[in-house]
């Protein structure tokens, strides 16, 4: 059973100050739970149903687990659907990625879902690294987690100051504008960070001063824009279509 | 002032049951109603702040407008955030499309989030028509409207038995599955059906046996999927690439 302060404290740990100040943060759900359990995270306590801790025995064998029913898991976690695995996690400590490989950068990138489905997509294109400016929304809210699909664990999300990072990087930077080259022609290099702007203000002045190459998506039809997730998407595969056999 | 027999009304179409039987549907948000003046979709009232009514009054003039407060709206609408406007719409007929071209098919996509995303992509990407499975998102629903940010209007998705539609089609069928050829190298025709499957069960054997080219969309990295509305759009890209200069 989750105890009163257990209770407390999962509830806390849904906004970011507490967050922060507990140096905490959730993992929620079947699928993020067991993704975790294969990372070098450090794992303080995990919430699950009789079902979801006799199922994954072994795996959890290493650690502190706390039964308790699916109606008690819900109401504690900020998933709205049913949910058997709730997991206590150590923030792991942020050092800033040198700036080499592919990377993306996100300028503005508020939406919590947004940050997670393009964590989702930088782990299917085997990309480590997000840098994203400190307005862009908290990698570790639960709402990012659960839409990572797991993919959490293995990119990293660095917030900081982005025009800074982006000066001092030896790089191109491919900045993604509704007018710019397009993907199907742009000659990538194989090292690049692709630089991302939020749907309403798209990149800002700031952080554009540093765009070595402006790209677009091109457009066929009426629609004025995509989501700047799936943006992202439809350039990444572009990015590796042209350095790749696949 | 919204009455209390106009509140019924649009509160009803929030149900696919509701919509059915009276023919009507909702297109909520300012985006989507000034996309929908543009149509030719028969619009039976339109409800708005009185900002938004005198902001577009050129527009409006042939129509049946209510003024109402911001705080009506919302509570009247299936938006959570402000919606400044909301207009009753008639379903228009549904045609079945002849299979040519380029079009979409979905397979149990019952997601309406992800449907709306698809027309957007569908009208971002120049595609007219969308077949869907019965057991598919409702088009109208308001989910589905919201999520197509205006382009509802430009994109008809017609729900139909999905199996025998494709066994009629005479041109090639790209199926999207987790192995397949890499849509990186799959010569496309100029022509074709991109059917694309749920997240939990991908394409199902009745529609799977109509399929002509089984595509996949390269992993790089540790993620095991993408999302449906992200696959779409990663191949649509790939499939209007080979076919155009842009």
């Amino acid at each position: 059973m989750i105890s009163k302060n257990q209770l407390k404290l999962l509830r806390a740990l849904g906004q970011k100050k507490q967050r922060k100040a507990h140096g905490l943060f959730l993992v929620e759900g079947e699928k993020n739970v067991l993704e975790l359990l294969e990372t070098s995270l450090v794992v303080k306590q995990v919430f699950a149903t009789g079902e979801f801790l006799s199922e994954y025995q072994t795996k959890l064998a290493a650690y502190e687990c706390v039964e308790a029913s699916l109606d008690d898991l819900t109401k504690a976690s900020s998933l709205v659907s049913n949910n058997a695995a709730v997991a206590v996690v150590e923030m792991p400590k942020n050092h800033t990625p040198k700036a080499q490989g592919l990377m993306i950068a996100l300028d503005g990138v508020s939406d919590p879902g947004n940050l997670g489905t393009i964590i989702r997509l930088a782990d299917w294109y085997g990309i480590k690294h997000i840098v994203a400016s400190r307005d862009c929304a908290d990698p570790y809210n639960p709402k990012t987690i659960r839409a990572t699909m797991g993919s959490f664990a293995r990119v990293t999300v660095s917030l900081l100051d982005l025009p800074e990072y982006l000066d001092q990087a030896n790089i191109p930077v491919y900045g993604a504008f509704l007018e710019g080259e397009s993907v199907h022609k742009t000659k990538f290099s194989p090292q690049g960070i692709l630089l991302m702007g939020s749907e309403s203000h798209g990149v800002r002045k700031e952080a554009e001063q540093f765009v070595t190459d402006k790209i677009t998506i091109p457009a066929f039809g009426g629609a004025e824009s995509l989501n700047v997730a799936m943006a992202t998407g439809i350039i990444l595969d572009n990015l590796r279509r042209q350095h790749s056999d696949v």
